[in-house]
C-alpha cells in the first residue's frame, strides 16, 4: 500500500525566516541592525505576506522574490535603515536560510517509511533551490512544487492542486504541514489532512477550515504520517 | 461642468478602528483591557485585514461583521482576554465609531463646491449604515457603497468597478481617498486618482500603483479635488 504523501509549507516551517536578520545582525558593524532586527524580520515577513495575499487578490503577480524585496524595502524604511550593503546582505542570508533543527532527521524518518516528501511554497523556483541546497535536503525530497508553475500565490486552490496534479491523490490522502495558521486552515478548507506547526503559541486563526494536528515542532510528524 | 466625485474608505479613513478599544479601555472595570488595548486594537485590525484578503483569494466570503468578530477572537485569546461582556462591548463600540474630527467640515466643503461624495467600504450595509449615522454624515453622502454588493472584499477589481457604476465615471475622473497604503496604491493602480492619507507616517508601501498625494490628515481633500 502506497504511503500518503507529506507535503511541506518552505518560508516558516522548514526554514526560519527570522534567521537572515539575527544572523546579520551579529555580524561585525550590524550595531544598529543588532538593536532592531526582531521588528525588522516581524515586519518584513508581515509585508511580504501581505504584498502575496493582495497580488493574489488583483491579480497582479510577482514571484516571491521580488515581494521580498518589496517587503524588505518597506520594513528598512520603517525601521531608519538605509544601507545597500545592508539591504544586500540580509537578501543573501535569505537565499541560505537555515532549516529548523529537527527537519533532516524528521523527513530521513518519513523517507524511511516511504513516505513521498515534497515541498508546496510561494517561493521562486530558485530561491527555492538554494533553500534545499543550503540545508542539504534535496535527496530527502520528491517534489518542490512552486506557485510559479501556477503564476498566483497561496492559499489560491489551484496551488494546492498542484499536489494532486504531481501525486495523483485525492486532497484528503495527503498530509499538509505548514507553520502559518492562515494556510493550514485554508490547506484543511480545501480537503487536505492537516498540521499546524505552531512554534510560537498563537492562537488559531479564525478562517474556515481547521487543523488536525496542533504540534510544537515538526518531530511528531512520522507518528502523525504513520 | 460636473465636479469630480470623492470616493472615501470608511475604516481607518472616516471612522477611527482604534477607538472601540481604547473607549472600552477606559470604562470602570476594565483594568486588564486598560494594560493592553493597544497591542489588542492593533492585532484586532491586522487579523481582520488579513481574513479579508485570504477570503477573497479563496472565494470564501463572509462579511465584515462576521471577519470583524473573527479578528476580536483572535486578538483577544492572544491577548488572555476572554468575558463575553468585554467581546459584546467592543462590538457594540464598532458600531458606532467615531469619525475622525476634521470629516464633517470637510465633507461640507466638498458638498459646497458642488462635488458628489460616498464611501466604499468593506463594511456590510448595516455596519455602514450604523457608523455613518453614529457620525452624523448621512446627508453629506450621495452614496454608500458596500463590498456586499459585489461579494468579495478589497482590493478586487470588481469593488472598485462599482464607483464607475454608481456616478458614471471613468477611474480617472474619481478621487479615491483611503489610509490604507494598501488600498490606496491598488486603487491607483486601477485608475483613480488617489490621495493616501498617511496619520501614522508609515512607509509606503511597495505594491502597483503609487498615490498622487500624501497627506498627514483629510483637511486637504477640498483643495485636491478641486
Amino acid at each position: 500500500m502506497t504511503k500518503i504523501p507529506c507535503v511541506f509549507d518552505a518560508y516558516g516551517t522548514l526554514f526560519d525566516v527570522a534567521a537572515s536578520a539575527r544572523q546579520a545582525a551579529d555580524e561585525p558593524g550590524q550595531e544598529a541592525l543588532a538593536r532592531t532586527w526582531q521588528p525588522l524580520a516581524a515586519d518584513w515577513r508581515t509585508k511580504q505576506l501581505e504584498y502575496t495575499w493582495l497580488r493574489a487578490v488583483t491579480g497582479d503577480h510577482a514571484d516571491f522574490w521580488q515581494v521580498t524585496q518589496d517587503g524588505l524595502d518597506w520594513a528598512m524604511e520603517r525601521h531608519g535603515l538605509s544601507a545597500p550593503e545592508l539591504r544586500a546582505r540580509l537578501l543573501a542570508l535569505y537565499r541560505e536560510l537555515a532549516a529548523y533543527p529537527e527537519v533532516p532527521k524528521m523527513l530521513r524518518a518519513l523517507k524511511a517509511a516511504g513516505h513521498p516528501c515534497a515541498i508546496l511554497s510561494n517561493g521562486s523556483p530558485g530561491m527555492l533551490a538554494d533553500a534545499v541546497a543550503s540545508a542539504g535536503v534535496g535527496d530527502l525530497l520528491d517534489a518542490v512544487l512552486s506557485v510559479e508553475d501556477v503564476g498566483v500565490f497561496k492559499p489560491a486552490r489551484v496551488v494546492y492542486d498542484m499536489v494532486g496534479a504531481r501525486f495523483g491523490t485525492a486532497p484528503g490522502d495527503v498530509l499538509f504541514v505548514s507553520s502559518n495558521g492562515w494556510d493550514v486552515c485554508c490547506g484543511a478548507a480545501y480537503g487536505f489532512r492537516t498540521a499546524w506547526v505552531n512554534r510560537s503559541g498563537l492562537p488559531l486563526d479564525r478562517l474556515p477550515g481547521r487543523p488536525d494536528h496542533v504540534i510544537p515542532d515538526l518531530t511528531a510528524i512520522p507518528e502523525i504520517a504513520a
